[in-house]
């Protein structure tokens, strides 16, 4: 079942229905200000960390689900809707919500009124404009009231939630002409505010919720302001502050209204953050003003006098930051051509991959929608989505570096910036903090070091970036160790360090000891928690933790290091390059003789040097990614492991949501396994399809020569394909989720997790590199598709390092290898030189 | 305007119309189990802590407001409504909650059905009972379908609000009978689980949210369950796990029948989690039934069969604790005995202390309310109410410390063990850990020491111990400093540790240094914090916080080192008491030079020396702590200072809706200040009535002979007199707010932060000890009333060391003293002797 449908000219999903499985979002804004949006218009609005500058207040987990965002409720004669359907949830006789790239249109219409809103975060401007057109499109004349609606967080949305004792005694506010500026805080120690504008003299406000609402005991959906038709004039004073324009419209049959509302942010220097001197509202009325009941609505002076402002003896909040923002949004036009440059940015981007094929669903995947969640995802790391609450996550350090691969292309002088922020936070030793803080910069000290895996991502982030980039410069950048300056050292070392701390810690096989976990986070081998609460990431276990080894690390090794080899070469280091390529060689030596359980690779050995994933467990005998890693990195081409594993995956852990993690799930908790144990069976890591790896085994069969199943892979967890099982799905169809229930799951085929995964960079690497072919490498570009028979012709246009290179491939998926010309001249080998910028480069695969 | 009345006879407050300002609560529970509940059924339940064992889901700042709870769905022909008006709201014919002593009784009436719910947590019992009467009043035959509901909550309330990508795919529960089990990650670490049951057949069941509910889009008051009138048979597998029995009723008219619903919590031995061998589900019909899609209902099988048990290698989780609980409730007789015997060890504990006067409202102060909001706060200090998430706060030194005071006479060997578990936190200077965790009784390393009030409200809160009940004993008690046994130390050693630490820390002025705050956790003169989100209290600022002195702390000391140099003298310490009493002296040399300001008592000197609560500041001229204790211990009887001082309380703090902290507000933040100058004007601590310092006023009035107007000042906080404005008040009106907004808040005489405040236990100490004038001491019960003229005679009963005192004032209030008599034989001075355990003294006091 299908809940919308895919307009690619427009480069939109349309909801076609309020009532999806669960809320489906978009992202608004790519560098400060940030909104998520449903299509039912909740969300919430943030300025750079969803934690600590959180502008409104979004329950999670709530009944009724997504009730609260910024709502325009219509007032037409007693009847009172929304175009965004919620709250009211008044039935429309039109609705539709386009999520866009960087913006999202909902349209509602009910009783001869039509109302679209726009929403977008402008580049270059903290706030999200909101463009609302009313069109009445009856035959009489129609008297509208409508009253806008958000609700403030208290900037913390940690301490928001929990320290109301102080919070609820905070709130201020104050009312200036058309705009309503958010202020708690403001007298003390912060120097930002919030505010809601609208181009228009409005005809009253509220900044009281339970004024506007009603009371404590009404919902939202029968709030009574809206219903009421009058504007409560209300002064919010502690409690819940919220911020709602009243305005009145009439409009003659036909006729169009348009406005611009907008929510923004302003920060004054500290000190500067008061006008001097002038108008500051009387005593007497602003107390008159304030004391009103929240009850009590509608007998207020107008609002044109300038309401309850917060003051520092006599001095007013400064406004320069919000007036000179919202300036620039006066009109519909400026907002319009505002959101135009948008697109021209969005356009801009993406447009450095574009296929044309016969697979609709595949065009869209990698043109649009997997590039578009990618960036998002590059943004946000994990930190706030309808599944990730937005409090206490940093940036991961390898998330970070894989989320660069689905970036790298489009913004390589941020993946540059994010990739010295990233090798700051290592320690000399070659480990890293697992996470840093966006804010800060600095490593998460309470989390600290000890992943196993992280030091290689580095190398794998830093070897994209220059095969796509070839700025080996970068290599030379002086970076600190630990956040340290005078510990700086070049970026080379940096991932020397990072092999060396593989190599320096080899357990009892002579592979990789795991520390407190690799990729898979929940796999803790030196953990040992039997108590609940306890984190299974930072527990300190029983022993040294030199015996539980990791054939993943193993396998990423043999993948990434050889890279780390040929930049050593390149920078002249000819002889460490040669330690780096014997030390590939012993690894591949390690899992050869150690990390092969007889019909697939195993995944690691435990604390007591027992073997995990193994045919001699009871439960937990395979596991995907060592298949997956372990084949990428070379290993079992030849004596036909490589083949044999992924036929093991094919028959133990692939289904047809996606190929589980594991088999079969653990029923009990392992102690010496720890988080991978704890979820019931078919769930997250135990068992369920986490996404993430699943590009490794298409990655995989590409390489060992299978593209038939590759492609079949790639189909089975990639939402646009998944779109017709929407009621199973659940998630959005154009954004990959972290897991999708696996087939030990009572609710196999459900996705959870949906926007911020590493799932995303790793499935544009997988089609885009490996299956279509397109590879940047440091010498070129490779062409070399690995699609099925009968998949077809098509044509990838790709930007790379300021060349244009359009690229036909015909015949693709007969054999595995073809012929190669650029410019009607035919090259040995399947790299595309390195043309000059500006270049337009025609390349032509053909099968033989 | 009122919404219910006091039953005096009944010790119940009578809520009469659920549209009350604000959710007005209970407890239940005083020992492990806990259960909040508002007059609509609203609120959550926890096993001793509230943070960790949380066990049902709330969410405070909700719209509607406090729709969390224990629900009970009547579906009678197609209407539905519940008894407790939320969450449907459908109109009630009757209504009425009864808030009494550990229990409630909420009823509700519609359509010809009466529903009665009494709710209370019985003694010794780790559960919540629920006791249902459902009559048909009509004249028709009833066929009623019930629908029980809770959500649950996955054990840690902050990870349950923040952690959902894992949490989302955890849940569990099993379905035994009647008995709906909750079961999330009891596979893996967590050896408890949480059940509802009814002692009744089932025709149904849901244990999943969406189901129950409706999908992500219905509001709990239009769920569609209740409205389909069926069950869905629905199991929970991740997202939201709730607990919901259907039971079908026929009634004839005029008949009645009572359910037994218990919410309980039972914990196994980690070695004896499992069942042996029997009783799984099969497999396939787990899946089966765990396959539903969410919005399904009504097709599965009947609920005999168990339902998706978790289970552990075909073992299902052990079950003893939760049957043997319920064989205790399996009828309603069995129930009202339990009830009974609740009520009865209510009356024992309240009966210590009986006021007969002509003033109603004292009388169900004193006698009920008071007594018995002490007793919830001592049980949970400061965690969970509906201002306090019941998340992070553990137990304070000095909230404990005063808390104490106010249920030592029912509860003295609790009293006992929590000084010894306070003491244990002291460090061996004399400071104290500020807080401890009540599960570990360690002290919290993360807010340290360094308030230099709390050593001081150790020996208050022993002195108080002492003359309550004469063990000096308690005195010779080991108790280890900083948690180590090895440094244990008599109790007495601690005391004198805590004066060392006052005459250690002596300031410029010879007044004692403040640290990071006194009692007033708000004026942080050592802080100088300027980033928002910084902790006041916490934050190193500049200097050696050798400057800043506090005056309260030194009138505190005046207040409460007498009494150590009296304990010192009658353990023939004769030398270090008499140091004691030199220090004492000294102190009230620096306060009578140092700490006047001319017309009141100052506050403090900041870090730079200047006075704080001075007609020399612009703002902040006056503060209400240091007038109240400077008093207290015994500064300007002499010199007219006391008189002065009060004067000027009443002339500038006091208004009609209590004593504000300060006058006049800060109207902007003082960094040198800190947290005080950081809230709005006239909330909180910035100008508030922070009721807590309001019976030092109260105490010093009485002292300093104005009993009129300290009875005036108690009638202004004390919520009994403030029912008739209960539109204004807002909060409960049989239970103290922490804060009352003062007179330059918009919002004025608008209560928040009820039942967990020191008020509770200061209000009752004041009240009793010395308006009515009955207060222990080490020799015996002093009777010295100070009550205004024309209060009138009356009787006090009061219960003291096992004997049982009835004592009768005639014509209180003419002057200060009377003639005292016991047992018809007068007696000099205004102390009763000690008399034998178990005698009946009869004492009157007589206006000369």
């Amino acid at each position: 079942m299908q809940f919308g449908y895919f307009d690619d000219a427009a480069s939109e999903y349309v909801v076609t229905t309020p009532d999806t499985p669960l809320p489906w979002i978009n992202y608004l804004g790519s560098q400060d200000f940030f909104s998520l949006l449903s299509h039912r218009g909740g969300g919430y609005s943030f300025y750079r960390d969803a934690k600590l500058r959180r502008l409104t207040r979004f329950r999670y987990q709530s009944i009724p689900a997504d009730n609260d965002g910024r709502y325009l409720f219509v007032h037409d004669g007693g009847d009172v809707w929304n175009p965004t359907f919620a709250p009211a949830q008044a039935a429309l006789e039109e609705y539709e919500c386009r999520h866009g790239l960087g913006y999202s249109r909902i349209t509602g219409a009910r009783g001869g009124v039509r109302v679209g809103l726009t929403f977008f975060v402008p580049l270059d401007a903290a706030c999200e404009v909101q463009l609302v057109t009313v069109t009445n499109t009856g035959e009489a004349p129609k008297d509208l009231t409508l009253f806008s609606y958000v609700e403030w967080c208290l900037w913390d949305a940690l301490d928001d939630a929990l320290n109301l004792q102080r919070n609820l005694s905070l709130a201020e506010a104050e009312v200036d002409g058309s705009t309503i500026y958010h202020l708690t805080e403001y007298r003390e120690r912060r120097n930002h505010y919030a505010f809601y504008s609208v181009n228009a003299p409005i005809d009253g406000f509220d900044t009281d919720r339970d004024a506007f609402v009603g009371g404590p005991w009404t919902a939202l959906a029968e709030a009574a302001v809206p219903r009421a038709g009058r504007p409560g004039n209300s002064v919010a004073s502690g409690w819940y502050p919220i911020a709602s324009h009243c305005v009145r419209l009439a409009l003659a049959p036909g006729e169009t209204r348009e406005l611009v509302f907008v929510l923004g942010y302003a920060e004054n220097p500290d000190d500067a953050k008061w006008e001097n001197g002038s108008g500051v509202a009387p005593e007497g009325e602003r107390h008159e003003v304030g004391r009103s009941a929240p009850h009590e609505m509608g007998r207020h002076a107008p609002p044109e006098v300038r309401r309850a402002a917060p003051h520092e003896m006599g001095r007013l909040v400064r406004k320069d930051g919000a007036r000179a923002l919202l300036a620039r949004f006066a009109t519909a036009d400026q907002a319009r051509a505002e959101l135009a440059r948008l697109a021209a940015s969005w356009a801009g981007l993406l447009g450095h991959f574009h296929l044309e094929s016969a697979d609709d669903k595949l065009n869209r995947s990698v043109n649009v929608w997997n590039q578009y969640q990618c960036l998002v995802t590059f943004n946000l790391s994990r930190s706030a989505s309808y599944f990730e609450t937005g409090i206490g996550r940093g940036m991961g350090f390898r998330d970070s570096n894989q989320d660069l691969l689905g970036v790298v292309a489009m913004v390589p002088d941020r993946a540059r910036a994010r990739l010295l922020d990233l090798a700051a936070t290592q320690f000399t030793d070659g480990s890293a903090y697992h996470q840093y803080q966006p804010l800060t910069k600095r490593g998460n000290h309470d989390l600290g070091s000890g992943f196993n895996d992280d030091p290689l991502w580095l190398i794998w982030g830093v070897s994209a970036y220059l095969k796509e980039t070839g700025d080996l410069a970068i290599l030379d950048e002086p970076v600190p160790f630990d956040n340290d300056a005078a510990l700086a050292a070049p970026l080379l070392d940096h991932l020397v360090a990072s092999w060396y701390h593989v190599v320096g810690n080899l357990g009892p096989h002579g592979l990789p000891l795991i520390g407190r976990a690799d990729w898979n986070d929940c796999l803790n081998l030196n953990a040992f928690t039997a108590s609940p609460g306890e984190s299974f990431q930072t527990t300190a276990g029983r022993g040294d933790g030199r015996i539980a080894e990791s054939v993943f690390i193993a396998g990423l090794f043999t993948a990434t290091c050889p890279d780390l080899a040929d930049l050593l070469d390149r920078r002249g280091e000819t002889g460490l390059a040669a330690q780096v390529r014997d030390s590939v060689a012993a690894m591949h030596e390690a899992i050869h003789d150690h990390g092969w359980d007889g019909a697939w690779f195993r995944r690691a050995y435990d604390a007591f040097g027992a073997p995990v994933g193994s045919a001699t467990n009871d439960e937990g005998q395979i596991y995907v990614e060592p298949q997956g890693m372990c084949v990428i990195g070379g290993a079992g081409p030849d004596d036909g492991r490589a083949r044999a594993a992924l036929d093991a995956v094919a028959a133990r852990l692939a289904g047809e949501h996606g190929i589980a993690l594991l088999a079969p799930p653990y029923t009990r908790y392992h102690v010496e396994l720890g988080e991978i144990s704890s979820y019931p069976p078919g769930y997250k890591e135990n068992g369920g399809v986490f996404c993430h790896n699943n590009p490794w085994i298409i990655m995989a069969e590409a390489i060992a020569g299978d593209p038939g199943r590759a492609f079949d892979y790639y189909r089975r967890i990639t939402p646009a394909y998944r779109e017709a099982i929407g009621q199973v799905h659940m998630t959005e169809p154009y954004a990959y989720a972290q897991m999708i229930a696996g087939p030990a799951a009572p609710r196999s085929g459900q996705a959870k997790n949906s926007w911020l995964t590493g799932t995303a960079a790793w499935a544009w690497h997988a089609a885009t590199c490996w299956l279509l072919g397109v590879r940047p490498s440091l010498d070129g570009l490779v062409v070399a598709p690995r699609l099925p028979a009968g998949f077809g012709d098509y044509t990838v246009t790709r930007r790379f390092r300021g060349a244009t290179y359009r690229i036909t491939v015909t015949g693709a998926g007969t054999p595995a290898t073809g012929r190669l010309s650029v410019d009607g001249v035919a090259v040995d080998g399947d790299v595309v030189p390195v043309a000059a910028p500006g270049a337009t480069v025609d390349v032509l695969w053909q099968a033989p």
